[in-house]
């Protein structure tokens, strides 16, 4: 890999701009008691756009919004969006009872990051562009990653506008009234590449003392419904040889599913969050249990694999319980794996650092699962306090927000550092 | 045992007449959509039990009410209460949306074995009673056999009587307003022997073609809550190795019991009926799990040696899954062994019947538990179509019904017959 020109000096943003960032937007959007929920297209996330869109333009960025409200803040360079841009994103919408990380610290450190540059050299020959994605969580409006997957055309805009919230709003309208339906089209540029920075919302960064996560691939999601029908019956009265337990087949899933997790290789996470029985009282055998499964896997084969072994043990459960068990697919993604070259690059930019790292797989979804189907794509994980996310306690240490501002810093340096003179290492004009 | 003075001709209740019985009582307290409900102390319950008092004064008998609304209907024979009698009974209260025979059938037979021995033989030297109970269900006051209980001085009358129900009334002043607020002291008569008939409410008679359970025991209760702690964590980021799944360890302990139960002899049996996760979404590992545990044996051994069991698991796996784990006991009764000589004189009956029978023990909580304190005490079971009960769908076929009242009334038949000429083979005056 091309290592001339590049700057060897400790390369870093300024903390304290960042830090404060994160603060003043995370203050926005909160209720009398304190709880942050920033849903999309509603009055809070106006607020926290607003907020996005003056500290870009007041850092000298061109603001466009397009059509499902995707803000883009350029720094068009020499060329402008003639050059396919290096496209730093995440989202700022959250969830209910928020905390102030998720998304927003990727945003806001991509727009510290174009701060540092602008500071350090002049009009780079390639246009970077900071995104912040509409609806990434979800919440008010179905389905998640829904802005970053109108940019990506994975999904029509007018799909997207039509959609249909939790408190009825329909989104096209809700944007109009917030003033972010903005006039560029779908995906109106190409980014040469795409990066993200995040917080882990996982335990793993932290539990190792790893200061970045070089996030390789997303794993695929499976969502199913499984209902298993048995009957109801006196749990006095009822010898344990003539039961149809429910409960007791849906406890041998969970084991099942549990021990099939314990023992795949490559990983397959496996998860019964929902479980419920049916007629739920103390002294009656259940009869009915509906139950939910969450299969996830960096590996098509494994998760497809993981589905099958889930199928196969319940139709044996049927037959030896007497049971009848149905399942309903809800959910089902892929795997996506990033791009292997700009991972090598976040973990050259690690170490140039002097940070500690090692490769992850994101078992979340992310906005860079959409950009990854038309550009060139990576992300950064940065270590979650107890692994914590969705929820007030979300945090991280400043230490680890600021490395992880650096790596993306000193990425996105390499990426525009051999242009114009030839080709960089990775993206094409 | 004694067996001269039997009389071997087929002995038969009418069985008309108690069908016909069986069929009025479960009209009353029906709504528009015809769900069956006369909880205890209310209006329906009222209509129910004037009924009985009404077919009660039609057969000659004399009808007295207890504080707590039990009701006795006496036929006194040559000596009145100064002998202790034979008290046949069980309750007419019922659950909501219930099936006709639940208790009604035991108070009903009784009734009809009554009416039948007044036609076949003149005064008895020993009185029979027939008793309805108040409030066996505990569906609107707690505790449930709580007539029975008062009556045989289990539960002190003034405890009873300032019940709250669910619905805020106090069952004293319900009692009252019914018109059944009686003059009698709790157990105002102390019977020779109690008998009470009823449906098995289980599946054994049925899928085993047997006409006639000997109920020799009554199998202790113990109901335990379990609350395991454990940690909620992001379905798709938290490895396996990380997780602290209080579903999963929820599922263990189902497995656990269903082990447990199916390995035990003395016979156990132990249910799971009610399981809640949290925070319960598909995507997050469940943090905390709140399960009931019912487990039941006729061996006071071995059901405490099935708790020591469940505690002894519980410690493990709280210790394995880096889990917090507390037991709170929501109820605990002892085995009751009815006694053994009526229990041979009621297979003695089905043999002479020419009826299948075999012995039982009764899951369920029943007025005879009670009885069984200050009286040799036994039941007989009938079949109960598909085992179920507390369900509109309860039935019996009435070859059933009639058979089991047939049996019911040769052993009343056994116990009065010896008398006064010598002591009857059980009880004393």
């Amino acid at each position: 890999m091309k290592q001339a020109g590049i700057q060897m000096q400790r390369s870093s943003i300024n903390p304290d701009r960042l830090l404060a960032d994160i603060r003043a937007l995370g203050a926005v959007g909160r209720d009398d008691e304190g709880r942050l929920a920033r849903l999309a297209a509603t009055d809070a996330d106006r607020l926290g756009r607003d907020l996005f869109v003056q500290w870009s333009r007041d850092a000298g960025l061109d603001v466009r919004i397009d059509c499902v409200g995707n803000i883009f803040a350029i720094w068009a360079g020499r060329n402008g969006l003639d050059r396919k841009p290096l496209l730093i994103g995440s989202h700022i919408d959250t969830v209910i009872d928020a905390g102030p990380l998720d998304g927003c610290y990727g945003v806001l450190a991509g727009l510290e990051v174009v701060r540092t540059l602008r500071e350090r050299i002049a009009e780079p020959a390639r246009p970077v562009v900071v995104a912040a994605f509409t609806n990434e969580e979800g919440v008010r409006f179905a389905p998640d990653m829904m802005g970053s997957a109108v940019f990506a055309g994975a999904l029509p805009a007018e799909t997207a506008l039509a959609a249909t919230g939790t408190d009825g709003a329909v989104l096209g309208e809700e944007l109009a009234r917030i003033g972010y339906a903005g006039a560029e089209p779908p995906g109106f540029f190409r980014p040469a590449a795409y990066l993200e920075l995040h917080i882990e919302q996982g335990p793993v960064l932290e539990r190792e003392a790893i200061e970045i996560g070089v996030v390789e691939d997303l794993q695929g999601i499976s969502w199913q419904r499984v209902v298993i029908t048995g009957e109801a019956n006196h749990a006095g009265t009822t010898p344990m040889s003539m039961r149809r337990d429910a409960g007791h087949a849906a406890a041998r899933v969970i084991g099942f599913l549990h021990d099939l997790a314990h023992a795949s290789s490559p990983p397959l996470v496996a998860t019964v969050g929902c479980l419920a029985l049916s007629p739920d009282a103390i002294n009656v055998v259940p009869g009915a249990a509906t139950l939910t499964v969450d299969m996830r896997s960096p590996d098509a084969g494994q998760l497809a694999a993981g589905e099958t072994a889930l199928a196969v043990f319940l139709d044996g459960l049927a037959e030896t319980g007497r049971l009848a068990v149905s399942t309903t697919r809800l959910a089902r993604t892929e795997p996506v794996r990033f791009d292997a070259r700009l991972a090598r690059m976040v973990e050259d930019a690690a170490r140039d650092l002097g940070l500690s790292w090692r490769p992850m797989t994101s078992g979340a979804g992310h906005d860079a699962q959409m950009l990854s189907a038309i550009a060139p794509s990576v992300m950064i994980f940065v270590p979650s306090i107890g692994g914590i996310s969705h929820n007030p306690r979300e945090d991280t240490r400043e230490q680890h927000l600021v490395s992880g501002a650096d790596v993306l810093l000193r990425t996105a340096e390499r990426l525009l550092d051999s242009d114009p003179e030839e080709p960089p290492p990775l993206i094409g004009s």
